[in-house]
């Protein structure tokens, strides 16, 4: 028998829940042990049941196993969450209240007063909230999200200087991959040699999302930050890296170096703790004029580290810059799983 | 013997030259008679020295024709010019000094003092700058400009905006398409599924553009608009058309019913005096949220309409949009066609 | 009231429906006046009911019609019909029964032995099958099939050959656009990058087919064609085009020069009947060593001519050239409204 | 000091060159000590020189190392040569007779009679070849090659099927990836939502090179295979992996079954010496209806592997299947490494 944990992916077929399933494949601490799909997928082997759309092979014991239905009975503790939002809000919960530690990539609970909405290195106390969950108190179980994938890229390049400088003003125009759309997603009519400059719901989240994550603790919640903020995203033929055009305003002056030094030098509790996915830099500074760019940067650190470049005065705040991650690993599932090696590492699992 | 005005075309071969070709090959008074290339070309016939990359035929007349060299002797007077700037900045000065008309697509003399840079829905009277050039003094040559492709849509989507409401603030960032750079341009491994976030001085001309084009005549020059501007830009796997993400700051409070009205009721000079590449309405309103699309609305008004869409408000400055035109057509080859049709009506080609 | 002749457009929302409401706009003998798609768009203007995917803008007059429910009553006599197979074989037949031509672009009754399958240069003479149909002997109605989008542009630059040199064998891989797949059709995540040698049923359709067209009336039927013949098809990242590599060995030995003449020369009878949308030249061959290309051909002859090039000798057969017709148009909606406007002529829609 | 054998690279800034780079970082036995390409790189640092256009990040020492001039003087003895054709027709047989062992990727000398074109896994006895050349009795120096990127993956795929079956007939359709075409390369305006059916000279290269790669040993030299054959070469908007639509005849009858098996089981020397750049299984044929496909099997193997999909009867021959193999790694980098894994273990770099 193996000494790691079991855990569950709850949307194991979807985009998201194929990455999960390519980065746990040789986990230190975690081994996928249970898989559960739409009423379509059950009883099927998760190799009939997923359209696999990796580049790499599909992991040989998980391809056999087969796929659950979404119901708590039977499932491990720890369960990675790759829903769609509507039945996220009715899933997670049931699986919380059943005693399962929900680590989710899912929007449904994100903004929820108790719920962690987390990227460990950049508010890593923001996981104390779970002892607020009623489902803690009762069964044991907990939500823990991650955000948005346009939201993180920009979160990771924006933490540091939040941190260093103050935030006043913060405005971003991602130009957003399709596999963040998931599959079969974004049709290829509307996408090929082309842009939408539209993705439901996305600015909200961003706007959102991004003053939860750079918020303070404060009594049992998390007042959010309070500087402007102002998302515009599009959809462009990429496959996998948003990349994001950011103009920020500072609460104290910074020179260009120091702001560089800032992400360069920045480093957090996985880096300290050494989480197995936590990338050795977290938020790397390219110098080259045209970087960084999707196609070659979005696997930098393994796709967990945040790429910023091009950074210059802008005419009406202090600074632009150039910010790209990789939506579905650093964006999604990498995220996820950096949360749960944070929440192992806290004791939140045993 | 036909009585249109003979044309000649400088940079012929190139993409905006075969857009030339191809927008004059129909036109009511101008006529292509003269058609020069670099040395290369010399002597060949167009259809040999260009590699027509247009999806419409090439005109059976301008095939045959011969490349001239690149030089005033034999040109006709009304010089159609789509020269890179280097070059531009010593051949342009050289016709019009022998006399030319230079109609012209480059950067290399827009932010001359004397040298109108001219959207004849915007700013048709900057076209007297004319006047002031010592070429004009001495043999009656002059040249005219047309901003850059990323401007022009963005200015045509600000006029209506100015004109009304003033502007205090405007942030763009672009994602432009690949026929922008020419051919062969950009590399197919460097745009193929990615986006860079680098244009050489793209996102100066923009900015220093835009102002001249919104500024207003002082004396016997432009003093150039005042407000605020930033702009970052990034090329994206698009054929034809920018797409522009834009928030702005108005001085006047205008609500999203009185923007939108505006746009859609501005009419200028080109509209009036019904010149023939004039679009019916130079901006054109979209409400689905998705739109406008470089793929469905760049070819709008026969490529000569800016489109604009999702006015929402900004979480920073007032609102913000998406703008959108076609970069060879309204963006190059079609704004000098329209400015040489503002200057036969002005007189200034007689 | 206008003198045209009303049609009716089945599955009008899709692709290939959106395709006959733009070809018809202008038409001077039809007009739109029915249009019909599925259930849940019964009731809605059709600008609501279609997401219009074409650049050029929606018909006004159509854009505000009224979409009706897929049944005989109250649809005029002619309806072109764009509805998947299985649909179309449940549809098809009931509106022939109830009395109209049904002009179809579906597989589903193509190769059944009374329903000529026309392409109008190729094998007008096949129209007669109409006169065999138990649905015309009834009510008068009857059903005319345009082949798949693959086979057309093969069988184009295959019928003057055939004509002139005889047919032993046809070999042909295709790199068939995402547009023959409608909308949603291809997902992005699928095609972006990559090549997808695989198209559901495709390969027995152009192999059966083409044998149909180049078939011979015998009797009240049709005799196929017997050469040789294999496809392959593949699906690549292009909007509208389908491009094939095809190889073949003829009857009677031919030079280059006669294989190019036979094509070049090739006119029908739609050329000399001048049926609206007959193009001039229905094959056209392009010298330059890498034409045709989707991007630059596809639309050739307004999307109704077949282009062929490099013709060079086979090691294999006798000779190979590369074949490309526009899909949605030659290859769907301009077929069908073709064999209409050859039905119209031939008396069969009084 | 390392133990390893020193390398040099020849055109190592081109894309080739950088898989090289990329290839050699980890490799067991070789280590890049010497670049060289173009007298405008020489004297600069390789990261300088190169535009790096791999997802990877360039390897830390070879990042610094200074580029020489294209000289045999002070470069090692084992040399990879990733030049232009016209290029490698002079420098390799200068770096030959200066005593190298000459690995190289280009089209230039391939079919020297006394030159080995070689792929380990299909006519490792051909490298013999090397002790008739000049060179090798003058100085020790020899040159070895790999065959074209679009030869490769097909002659994997034929080889079990010539040893078990004999070939009578191959016909092949390719669909290439842009890189094979190097950087710049393939303008991005001329592929972006396209196909150009032609690449010069690739045909002629895939035909004869098939047949020498599948040719036996006669007396010093090789007899190529006798086979029909026949290529067309495409290029379509992919990034890496060539597929290819192929058909074949058989000398002696095979199931479907036996196909597959050939495939399945082919092991050959560099599986049996285990080559450090072997892929375990050389050729996999993969089951789903739809592959292999260039963006989900490309990198199998880590891109050493040739996959083979689709197989079905042919109308016309017997068997038709698609074929993938990477093309800058299996079809250039790689397979020269393979080569020169092979050279090592056989004496000839001693």
């Amino acid at each position: 028998m193996s000494a790691k944990i079991p855990v569950g992916i709850l949307g194991a077929t979807g985009i998201v829940g194929q990455r999960f399933v390519q980065m746990l494949e040789h986990h230190p601490w975690f081994e996928v042990a249970w898989l559960a799909a739409s009423d379509r997928s059950e009883g099927r082997s998760y190799e009939e049941a997923a359209r696999w759309k990796l580049p790499t092979e599909i992991p040989t014991d998980v391809a056999r196993m087969q796929v659950s239905s979404a119901r708590p009975d039977g499932a491990p503790r720890l369960i990675f969450a790759a829903l769609d939002a509507s039945i996220a809000a009715e899933l997670e919960p049931r699986f919380a209240e059943a005693g399962c530690a929900v680590v989710s990539n899912s929007s449904a609970l994100r903004m929820h007063p108790d719920v962690p909405l987390v990227i460990p290195e950049v508010n890593a106390d923001h996981i104390q909230l779970i002892d607020n969950q009623t489902w803690r108190k009762k069964s044991g179980g907990f939500v823990v999200t991650n955000p948005n994938c346009s939201a993180i890229g920009l979160v990771m390049a924006l933490a540091p200087l939040e941190h260093k400088f103050g935030l006043e003003t913060v405005m971003a125009v991602t130009m957003q991959a399709i596999s963040g759309a998931g599959y079969p997603g974004v049709a290829s009519l509307d996408i090929l040699g082309n842009v939408i400059p539209y993705i439901p719901k996305e600015e909200e989240k961003m706007e959102e999302e991004t003053r939860k994550l750079l918020g303070h603790r404060n009594g049992n919640g998390i007042r959010p930050a309070t500087f402007g903020m102002s998302a515009q995203c599009n959809r462009v033929a990429v496959e996998d890296g948003h990349t994001e055009s950011v103009s920020i305003k500072l609460k104290s002056r910074a020179t260009a170096e120091q702001i560089i030094a800032a992400w360069q030098e920045f480093r957090s509790e996985p880096q300290q703790l050494k989480l197995p996915n936590a990338p050795p830099q977290p938020v790397r500074y390219l110098s080259a004029p045209d970087r960084p760019q999707p196609r070659l940067d979005a696997d930098s650190g393994a796709g967990m580290t945040a790429c910023v470049g091009r950074l210059r005065p802008c005419g009406v705040l202090d600074w632009k810059f150039t910010a790209l991650s990789h939506n579905t690993i650093r964006g999604a599932a990498g995220a996820a799983v950096l949360n749960a090696e944070l929440l192992k590492v806290r004791g939140y699992l045993s």
